[in-house]
């Protein structure tokens, strides 16, 4: 079966391990491994420009000994004959090119990509869904930096609103049972969705966080603390302040996302800037600073110099990790351990396409996609676009055997098989679909 | 000699075939030629986007171990310091590469690159000209598929006005000896002057076509059937409908061209649209379904998976038979049996530029470009630029040694030498240039 | 140490004549060199663009056997997102390459680069200051067709005003000790500055020429010669008036530099243009004709099979000079002879930033960019902005350590060391900044 890295969560914890180990061995000899993937090509195909992440990954497959396609203005070409991006994945994937590096502004085209391609599929970036190797990347980077994940404190700081980096990362760190630490820019908070399922699915706790040991660079900043630990282990460090923060690993640092702010933002106060005299604060005495670049000015080069600026490190090591996943995506070297459990999805037979997104690439391709959507949780009940994500907006749900809807809560749907669940914006949709109110 | 691909023409039938075999080889290892052409470089010269094109011979290239230049834009570079195309490709060939793979928006302009080239240039498109490269690609799929190409029937349908990728085909079909069925869109019939050229130069005569056994695709199509055969072979097999298409070999779809419409196309009725309703028809049981891509709607996404659907192999089969070619000019590997005869090209030494397309090389490049035409028959007297072959307008014939004029069926001409012809656009121009009417 | 190529002038004479050595070596066998540089990898970050240039240096770097990454269109990318070029060099010279080619507008951004990149950083161009690989491809040039540089007579034609590359060639030239003849189109005239840094850098010394026997291409020309000979010697060949042009080694036509042109410029007479009928001038009988191209009409077509017109050769032979510089500033080969003194440059400590140059990039980059200076003399007393070379004007000089200033020519300054000296534009900023008329 074809792997393809579309989300973080295509990865095992065991599988992100063996790539760390094999990031260490390219990382160590960059230049001799030019005969482990010589006659293999990638395609870069960029539906919008992102030339360092391009470069990254060029240099990791260059670096191997592949060849390099490089397709980085896919809007000013095919597309504009009218080319589905099923149809141009079938195409490069066909014959061009070994794996697919695929960047997209809709969110899931990469997960549509790789439904449709004979090839590896890897995400490098769908609009502001996903950018899986931007966050192994940031993992890689504390793997080498602290040597294990687990149980570190992590700083979030600056947008954590519309930065798809940093909530790809705290999920990533949930899972790998680190500390998270959000110290967002005012206005730029992390998103309830995003502390949801950190909540839901990685069984993350949120309490306040009282982080005047960070110094200046809080500020204003609420801050939060989200924790893999127990509630009664934590309330032993807890008090009415919140968690107090003491001590930082990593501090990461985002920048304003501007060119996603919708009217409204940005009009606020002086974005954060760390800078030398906020290194100074006893809590970040050992923290590296990371930072997914570019920067521009939220932090100041006169710490550039400093050991624990590891930022442009952390950029450098995006290269032997990507060499890993492309090896081991094109099959050059092996993974142990076992791959995660593929999430099921099913087709939405009935009704026009009720993802919520304009932006999902089920919208704004509507070609060749058929809409599917992934049960997220049954209690509460919840369903996502298998594209995009996004959860789905209902009112009822019915079932599609007894044509009986429900309210959302009914204990009445817990029995109904999950292919046979049909949630319903409302009792019109409901009526025209023929479903009937249950004990009507 | 250096051997270039401008046209189909400019290959043998043994050396397409030689082409064929070759591309099996490399179709049945293309991750194993590394070797073949190490050190060598191809520079795409692209003058106007074409992401697919470009990424197939790019493909191809590092396919067989060599390097690749890429110089996709190049409208917004060197050429906007005003160099002309001579100049470019006496550099590009002189030291950079070992072939330039060139598109132009301008007709015949890989004619000319090709004179002045000191390394084989291949054309990979000239405005609405020729695609050689697709053409082979096309035959190509034919041979995969059925072993042979001589007396297949094969269906043209679409937009037969603008595509050139469909004329190439079509002179190419009747080489080889096939049938061809044109079911154009109504309005966008196959052009008189291709209609002619299979006549005159392949013996490929038109007669009606009767396509009801093609069900709804042919429509209200004004269908022909253009045919190798002798006419009265083939009056057997018509009656006064026309003759009556029975079993297809291959269908070949293409889109509407639309960025190359005159003010008035277009406005008609609904582009034709391949379906699974429209497969089931029995002269179609085992017709393969080509298109040369990108499409739009006119084939359905239901039959992406129907097997008779060849056109995303047909893409992907594009690389190793450009392997083929690649390797054929760069020397590396050998074609048996004769290249074609050169047609012979004389310049035009009287007057000004006399061809009559205003998007040919000679007049959109007037730098470095000197107009030549080839006689392209003598009975009628006929002459094409030779490079975007655009038939010559002319009303009288003059001979440069006798200083005389004829109309052009006097049997005076017969006896006058190529190189003395001189086209003569009115009988002011003839007296300009200081001819005398014959007998006068 | 790192190794960068910013100027010609990082290159010592020595190491020049040993990059010709291996560029000859390299020349006699381009496809054989694929292993000299397997794994490595080079990065094209162009902020504007420039195929040519581009596609020599990938084509060197491919004939080594290395790999590319191409940034063409800088602009549209990472740059757009607010990344300083001090960011970009450290992430792509981090980890993604190993060596950086770099085009930028902006004068001095190649020193700038150098100065943080972790990898050798070669300059392809940074606005209207260097390009110093077409120089070292000229120098090449005159090196194969001539078999040395030192007393040879070469013409310099056209708009000498904007031309980098003739300022460049013609600071080498006067290095390697060959004559130069300006004959410019009237009213691009080679700058006083560049005269002047001639004289004071390399001690030529300009005198009148006369030029009648180039013949029509001279024509209104103010023509000027500037020799390495000491004047007492020149005196026997010159009479009033001026040095008697009598034999050319090499003509250098250059295009006029339009997108540079002021408005005012250009507004004048017809460009000089180089045909068969200058060409047989008796003092052009061995002179090789050699332009950087692109070119326009400035040189006609009808002189290309002139065997004396090497300018498509002089293209051509930028690959294997390029790939001899690459190679060693990878540390494949070893160049001989000692490295040239590095220019010793300070900080400005106080007051804004006084390079009077706009488009500096230590004015249009303004993060991460400190700016520096380098004293260039210190009779007369002058010093130049250690990015953009431009002579920093000003009305006294001070000392930093006395707090005292001085007009420029006094002699009290001689003694003041030279990390002592502080410029000032006049005594108001003298003022602001503490300083002291001396003696006052």
């Amino acid at each position: 079966m074809i792997r393809h890295l579309v989300s973080i969560d295509d990865l095992s914890l065991e599988e992100i391990q063996a790539l760390f180990a094999w990031a260490d061995r390219f990382a160590a000899d960059p230049r001799g491994q030019s005969e482990m993937c010589r006659g293999m090509i990638a395609a870069s195909v960029f539906y919008e420009p992102s030339t360092r992440t391009r470069l990254s990954f060029e240099s990791a497959m260059l670096r191997l000994g592949g060849g390099v396609l490089t397709a980085a203005e896919m809007t000013s070409s095919s597309a504009v004959k009218g080319e589905s991006l099923a149809d141009t994945v079938r195409v490069v994937g066909g014959g061009y090119a070994d794996v697919i590096v695929l960047r997209h502004p809709s969110e899931g085209a990469a997960r549509l990509a790789a439904s449709y391609s004979p090839v590896p599929v890897v995400n490098a970036g769908d609009g502001a869904h996903e950018h899986p190797t931007q966050t192994l990347c940031d993992l890689y980077n504390l793997h080498v930096e602290r040597g294990h994940i687990e149980g570190l404190e992590v700083v979030l700081a600056g947008d954590l609103k519309y930065s798809r980096t940093v909530h790809s990362f705290a999920y990533a760190l949930a899972r790998f049972g680190a500390g998270i630490v959000c110290v967002p820019q005012p206005g730029f908070e992390m998103p309830e969705y995003v502390v949801r399922r950190l909540r839901e699915e990685f069984g993350v706790e949120p309490v306040r966080a009282d982080t005047r040991r960070l110094g200046a660079l809080a500020g204003e900043s609420d801050a939060m603390y989200l924790t893999p630990q127990k509630p009664h282990q934590l309330s032993l460090f807890t008090d009415a302040r919140g968690w107090e923060l003491q001590h930082v690993d990593a501090l990461y640092m985002t920048r304003p996302q501007t060119e996603r702010f919708d009217q409204g933002d940005g009009g606020g106060g002086q974005y954060m800037r760390l800078d030398r005299r906020d290194m100074a604060a006893e809590s970040l005495r050992d923290a590296v600073v990371m930072h997914p670049l570019p920067r521009r000015d939220e932090i100041s080069s006169d710490i550039d110099e400093d050991p624990r600026s590891i930022y442009f490190k952390q950029a450098a090591r995006g290269v032997p990790i990507r060499m890993a996943l492309l090896s081991a995506l094109m099959g050059k070297i092996e993974l142990p351990g076992g791959s995660p459990q593929p999430v099921e999805s099913w087709p939405v037979s009935v009704g026009a396409n009720p993802c919520p997104n304009p932006s999902c690439i089920s919208r704004t391709e509507p070609r060749h996609v058929e809409p599917r959507f992934v049960l997220a949780s049954r209690q509460p009940l919840r369903a996502r676009c298998a594209y995009c994500s996004r959860d789905l907006l209902y009112s009822f749900v019915g079932c599609s055997t007894t044509q009986r809807y429900h309210p959302p809560g009914s204990s009445a749907l817990r029995k109904v098989r999950p292919d046979h669940l049909v949630f319903l914006s409302d009792a019109d949709q409901a009526g025209l679909l023929e479903f009937f109110p249950a004990g009507g």
